[in-house]
């Protein structure tokens, strides 16, 4: 009964198979392996993109970071949801890739909405060189809180990013999740609604530690490469980062694996919905589930074992009844017993 | 054939299984694994030094940029050999971390020498709050041109270092390498002769992608995590950075793989010591050699597909005497074959 | 009619003169010229506080960033009003001079609240090493909407940042101006309050332009110097820094000058109390004035001449009914008479 | 007696005038005061140079590693003298404007040759994205130890530069020094022998503190001025900047007052040349003077109240004919019958 994190995780079979046989011989360092020639092309591919500069790195951390730091200059600012990783999980991490650069909090939820993007670029840059100035649309989706952009809200705050020349960034660290979601293409999902640049997670939904950045734009390539290096995120033996994206690639396991994550948030959830006195803070879309539940309910479900972060709230207090809000996240991997096994426990202590 | 880097060679096998071996179940992510907890304690007996703080990266440049800037205020300025990595290798990685720092150049050569360090040290900071201060001496053992500082040589600088207050800093990418030529223990080779912090490199000797930092004064620890995390270094499934390192040190396989490698370039010195016209750019002390062959030579063995890097000198050129300088490097896995076969296209080429 | 900064009249009679004065003969740089040593005692005296480092600098940004940077590690936030100078006018600067900290914004208003700062501070480092880490509290007084924080709500502000041991800094580039309103000594609004360490203006009061940094703790002084050096702030002729902050305080010039700022303030204030349709967006409590006018009114003062910052809303239009906001700012220079003309003519407006 | 440096004498007469006579009415701050327009005008005229940007800030330093900041990125390596400014005496402040680039040292000398500038540009980047790249070139002009490139060696350097597409930038705090040396036009000293950027000083020529950047390709401009808001740089009273440099500039008082600091040094030098065992360590070619005098000459001097600084060597010691070199700084202001009651003290003294 573990929901801590899609980072918590068994990585996936084929991609584990794919490390050991890459394992064999000799390869070329940093980037010059043959598996990347076949990453970089089947990325293309899949994004139906045929120039778009391609890259791995190993964390989400250094897939925003590097990328946010190729579209802003320090001295501007980049616009984000509240909740946003980059602003809240990276430990200035963004600050620091971009020489200083600002970030500016768009509205105050998960999602950002057009007005409030747009409100936030035209209060910026009133005051000519004293403020900060505008810099890259940074958008989550999947969101830190489960929820998904449509493809229309994508093509809406690109539109107000596209009107004052700013450029998109999409925080993929949960792409596949969201692809699966919406039913859309990744081309759908990105430069056909304004993305110019795409973290694209593999981490979280059944790799060890691989995340591609990708620029539709080709002319960002060796900038990014150069920041890559200047950052320490350019491996040596790279083969072992193309591998684990190849195997993730190979046979659509990326969207199948995310299907089986995102399924199991909705059985999850579908059970959660039968439960009296459980409620969701945000609207599960994905594979993060965010539920306020009674206090003697997730006493009820730590005493058994159940692993997973509560959000806000205390367990601490006398009332058993008083609410409780925690985050529960599926990958493909957790067995549907042990939902059902959780969902049960769950059950009885109302 | 292969020379072209120690890390072009695949992973040891016993690295590869604990990875597999750890694929299963649930971790808590970014350091919090079980097996990190026996790493940490692993490498705190190995180096004689139950209070160290111990970190795992995934690369060398960050192991020593993270180190630095933990050990440099951005107003000093490291010293350091101008062939070091840290110069020459990692486009300003170290000055990035340590957010504008300086390299002052120690010497011309690889190794640096007590007296051009104390004549470096104290050519800086005569100037009070105008010059860079004085910070870190970084040592790289083994050194970029495949030499080994003896303890005599470490203890004389340190000394030097210590004398004016500086932290003293190893660049251990090769550390298993030079341990197994000096023949000493992990502690002899560091604190014990005024070590303060050391990058213990994984990645050449085995690994596919780890290095520990080590400090051995704890007070550095909650600074260095900051430091990783923002570098973006911290990795979310970080168990798959344990589980190499828990193999590597398991059974002194790091020390065997070394001496494997080391052996190898020995077999390979030895050979080409019988070869006439071949002579050595710098004494072959560890897994890495230098050697001046005739551009002839070079012709014949990359025809016959030897791979290496060229390092001074051209194959371009009429005169199939001209001397030409490359760099072999040997890891633990090519085979004995592999180099008796290159000493005999080199031989036959005289 | 001048009212667009207290940066747009000119330097005080005495300050120009003392620059004269200093101008002869031969002076150490660098901050060894002897006017400097007796600014350094007058500023410990005047502030109580005879161990306290003392800086001069020639912009407040450069007081701000520097002070900050010293009081901040790059992985921290700062916490401030979301209207502060920091955050809205210094293009980043403390985020390039603190090497990518961030700023936590406080509240939607000039002023913070301890309720808000508490809120702020207890969201922060709920994440371990993955957020931003806890940093400085940054309070302006005079704030950048013309208020001014009483005695009781620093000490409360600074309550809350003692809680979890966070150093206060203060802008006080209006710090004059702040101290007249609240007749209170320096002491008394900064060190017992609980303020480590100050910007303290010159330049809107009446100097060319040279701020100084205190810090209460003088552990901060050779960390200060060298940042403000690397930052390019050390002046070599500073004597002209130096004679200019003599003669600020000389004779309580610098206290003088604030009360005829202040009280050109409320005289407009007074005035304007009078005239129909004006009203105030904020409390005028030093020496800006945020007015809010009917847009006619606004087009006969510009057309008569008058110079000030239209804040919110726009003069263009039809309706001349309709609500504009300006800011006017007085220094101490601008005559009594202009007032009064100023008023004559907003009055004829109605 | 005083040669400690030209920044240690006053400030000319006709700027004082000038800041005094600017200190009326008000006017728009941060470089939009008319003053500052007349400026921008006058230094495109000197230069011939109908287009070029041109900013002014307080130091040296700042100039330097602003204008060096915008030619260069974070992970290129500016090539210079060893004994730069830039190197030597700004603790950092390049790399931190830089965002951590590196300062690769060309040769061992004052000047830098086409030949070791050449072997030095060509060492760097060999490695692709491992090392640092290649950046801009920074020439001193008068150098750090008083000698000065002549055109044609401008040229030459300039043109090694262009080889490979690096851009230019001069270091002229002591410009007007060199330009009278060498009898030349601005535009044949810079532009004309492929200068892309000048540091333009004024502090040691007469001047509070004030010194212009010129871009002669005007692209840079609207980065350079986020870059100097950024760095803490743009002066809010920017008159008595712009004043300063309009007084310098007007009626040729800066090449006036150069003239007079060469006439001095080359008295003083005449003077030292016809007294036995003194020497030059270089080529006094304009107001700096490097003379190496017997240690007993040192105290004799000291003694009589003569201020300059020791730059090599010791007073330290038995041996009054031990040689110790010193630097002697000639300005505008130093009287002729000084230099003369010094050579006198000077004389006596062997």
């Amino acid at each position: 009964m573990h929901f801590a994190s899609d980072n918590s995780g068994p990585a996936l079979p084929q991609v584990m198979a794919a490390l050991t046989e890459a394992n064999t011989g000799y390869a070329m360092g940093y980037g010059a392996d043959p598996i990347m020639t076949e990453v970089r092309q089947h990325i293309r591919d899949i994004f139906e993109a045929p120039e778009a500069a391609v890259y791995l790195v190993a964390t989400g951390t250094a897939a925003n970071s590097l990328a946010l730091a190729t579209l802003c200059q320090p001295w501007q600012t980049v616009f984000c949801s509240p909740v946003s990783h980059i602003h809240e999980d990276e430990c200035n991490a963004p600050e620091f890739y971009s020489g200083g650069a600002k970030l500016t909090l768009v509205g105050d939820a998960d999602k950002m909405t057009p007005d409030a993007l747009r409100a936030a670029i035209e209060a910026e840059e009133t005051r000519g060189v004293h403020g900060p100035q505008r810099g890259p649309v940074s958008i989550t989706q999947v969101t830190e809180r489960g929820t998904i952009y449509s493809l229309d809200e994508l093509n809406a705050l690109s539109a107000v990013a596209e009107t004052h020349g700013l450029p998109v960034h999409l925080d993929g660290a949960r792409f596949a999740n969201a692809l699966e979601a919406l039913g859309c293409t990744p081309a759908e999902m990105t430069w056909k609604v304004g993305v110019d640049a795409v973290s694209f997670g593999g981490t979280k939904n059944g790799c060890l530690g691989v995340e591609a950045v990708i620029f539709f734009d080709p002319k960002h390539a060796w900038e990014f490469e150069l920041r890559r290096k200047r950052g320490a995120h350019l491996f040596s033996k790279h083969r072992y980062l193309s591998a684990q994206m190849q195997a993730y690639l190979h046979g659509d396991l990326w969207r199948e694996s995310a299907r089986k994550a995102n399924a199991n948030a909705a059985h999850l959830v579908a059970g959660l919905k039968g439960i009296p006195g459980v409620s969701f803070a945000h609207d599960p879309q994905a594979n993060m589930v965010f539920a306020t539940m009674p206090r003697a309910m997730h006493k009820a479900l730590f005493a058994a074992g159940a692993v997973y972060h509560i959000w806000s709230g205390s367990l601490e207090g006398d009332d058993p009844a008083a609410p409780v809000t925690a985050r529960f996240v599926c990958d493909w991997s957790i067995p549907r017993e042990e939902i059902d096994r959780f969902l049960e426990i769950a059950a009885s202590a109302v």
